[in-house]
């Protein structure tokens, strides 16, 4: 029986059945994180070779002596592999350093300090910048908007990605929105890849600010849990088609495939949108690690090699995804008040609890020993105006771990929703 | 005879000498390249086994898991091998990525959107902001400076350092002058090390700028051509001392010790700017490359171990430095018009000719095929003021190439300079 069809004395008895077992999950002394979206150890493990397949008589082979300065735009077998998980062509393509967050972050700076193109306003200049912020999404974008004292206004997702229909209208309407973030392939949390009507629309929108951009931070691209994964239309294709090229930048590392932290990060665009990156680029730094690039090359040789690659990965992370699903479907499904997409990739599942409970779950889970992403964090200014989504990151711990945590999370959601409807 | 003692037929006769001397060259099909200070093959090949010393027998002995996201400020063991070379505690130095250019453009974007430390109002809401550029300097530093708007005031270099006459009364006086470049030991590219009493006056003299920053790259500190290397004094502790440790922020690489491009950078300074910089950073980019960092650890164990490394290193740039300094005594010396300081280590090695002749000497150069340096890049906006020096950057070619290169460079300076006489 649903929760909100008890009777009264109904639900003051499920209350005390939950608070049983809520006070039974934190007799176990559990201690569990699944707050980050970190790769675990066997993960890792799957490319330990990528730390010594690279030695002196690769050097040897290759045209240029990649130990060397220079090469800014990354070595060019590296962009070669990485161009078609883009979207774009090897010329269009930046092969940089270990962090596309940091590559996105100096994208902002640079329209921030110097506008998105020659000739164009820096939005340091302007009284206002806004961004649309599809929600709930990822922390660190959010972040960095909240640095740079850029405005957030909050997007509802919906199955197919943003709300288009509010989306249009506010791009249209005022100018001073200036980008957007879009994880649109397995979105973090919600595991969501946007439809090819939401892309078309994106690409095609009338937007009021000549020099709107959409960060298409493409991190899941590959990250599929099943043979047959998710399709995601090609961007900057539907950008160029509507005449609108330039709108959009496109985002993507090696973080969840080799090492996070030190594999490469790599950005994609329209021609005018790169050739003006590395242009100022050639300012910041003389180059990127080329022998980590290269190194990457060896090891993976190209894109499908990577795929291959994420294959491995997939065999560690689909049973860690439908523990956390099953424990769902089982535990909470029947309460009626929960929400969950059902992910076919990325590293998150995105719980939506009744409204008012997420603060509530996250500080149970926290004394029962489970430490959860903080409730708010998927959501502009760290504010989930309905105070229901929570973040799950399954891939850190093993499956026993998680069952455990999940056991945890599960007695705090019916816990938190039980007290809620015993309030009113 | 001095060139400027010489009667009007001598100069006549003797130009006509250097114009055959000079014809001379230009038939020899030179093509040498000394115009960026790149590191060559055999100094590259010192480092070789840092490609392959890093696998995972490496990872299980370190308490964490150095594959993954994490620890922004670096790998412990890296702060502690770099922080002597920073001359700053480890707890108040920060390991980053490749490129130590890279994080003092990221210091001075922070400076211009955010302000130097918490409350300090953000430079790119002043109507204007100046740097101190001693020159001749690093064209990098000035590139950044010229991107971002910033005005450049040139400082002349005395054999101690900037003139600090100068230098005192300007930052005394205007409160828009908010930085200042330094490159304190083995300057590019004259190679003077700055003197204790230079330091000391930077550490302690008035600013009119509460918010003034020293960006002291201190990117050849273990890079001596002779075992008994300059002497710089620790400028954090003189800061200190003064009561100014907020205004210096120190930064160092391994660009020129093991990969250029490939080595690891890192950033010192006060406490409250490390903390600050760290915060800021957490917004940037999850973590730095913290395999690279380790590995360098695993190659070169300490601060003691890569000054022993760079002996390696200075083996083979001594001859280099000794075999361009006996070509200039031999042949520009005697001329009576030109200057040139004897560093004993760095990359570069800097010749002021006559004035109003680099410009000419870098064509005639170019025509005979060797590329130098455009003249004046050693100077805010590109511009030498009196258009004489030339910077030599000796590393990238092997000692017989050098020859050749130096006798065109030679012939190039004889001609220039008699060629401008005549003019006269």
């Amino acid at each position: 029986m649903k929760l909100c069809e008890m009777s009264a004395s109904e639900l003051r008895q499920t209350y005390l059945n939950f608070k049983k077992e809520y006070d039974e999950v934190c007799e176990l002394g559990i201690d569990l994180d699944i707050s980050r979206g970190k790769p675990n150890g066997a993960q890792l493990d799957l490319s330990n070779g990528l730390m010594t397949c690279l030695d002196k008589s690769v050097i040897d082979k290759c045209s240029f002596d990649y130990r060397n300065y220079g090469v800014m735009e990354g070595v060019p077998s590296s962009r070669k592999m990485l161009a078609p998980l883009l979207g774009v062509a090897p010329e269009n393509t930046l092969v940089c350093g270990n962090s596309s967050l940091n590559i996105m972050y100096d994208c902002i700076v640079r329209a921030m300090l110097l506008g998105v193109l020659e000739g164009k306003t820096p939005w340091s200049q302007l009284p206002k910048v806004k961004f649309l912020c599809p929600a709930p999404g990822y922390d660190r974008h959010f972040a960095i908007c909240e640095e740079f004292g850029i405005e957030m206004i909050a997007i509802d997702m919906t199955e197919t990605g943003p709300d288009m229909d509010t989306v249009e209208k506010l791009v249209a309407e005022d100018e001073t929105i200036k980008g957007m973030w879009c994880v649109p392939k397995y979105s973090n949390p919600q595991g969501i890849t946007y439809s090819d009507e939401t892309v078309r629309r994106l690409a095609s929108m009338k937007t009021a600010a000549d020099d709107f951009r959409i960060f298409w931070d493409n991190a899941y691209c590959i990250h599929d849990l099943y043979d047959e994964g998710d399709e995601l239309l090609n961007v900057l294709d539907a950008c160029t088609e509507a005449g609108n090229p330039d709108r959009v930048y496109i985002f993507f590392s090696t973080s969840k495939i080799s090492f996070a932290g030190s594999g490469v990060a790599a950005m994609g665009g329209s021609k005018n949108n790169i050739d003006w990156q590395k242009k100022r680029m050639t300012i910041q730094t003389i180059s990127f690690d080329k022998i980590n690039q290269l190194r990457h090359v060896i090891y993976y040789k190209d894109a499908d090699g990577l795929k291959e690659h994420m294959k491995l990965h997939a065999d560690i992370l689909r049973p860690k995804f439908e523990t956390v699903l099953k424990a769902f479907d089982e535990q909470l499904a029947p309460l009626g008040c929960v929400y969950y997409p059902r992910p076919r990739g990325g590293y998150f599942i995105s719980l939506d609890v009744m409204d008012g409970c997420a603060k509530r779950v996250v500080e149970l889970c926290k004394n029962a020993g489970v430490v959860l992403t903080p409730a708010g964090s998927t959501y502009p200014y760290k504010n989930d105006p309905n105070d229901r989504n929570i973040r799950v990151a399954p891939s850190y711990i093993n499956v026993d771990e998680l069952e455990a945590a999940v056991s945890v999370l599960c007695a705090s959601v019916k816990l938190a929703c039980a007290e809620k409807l015993l309030e009113k």
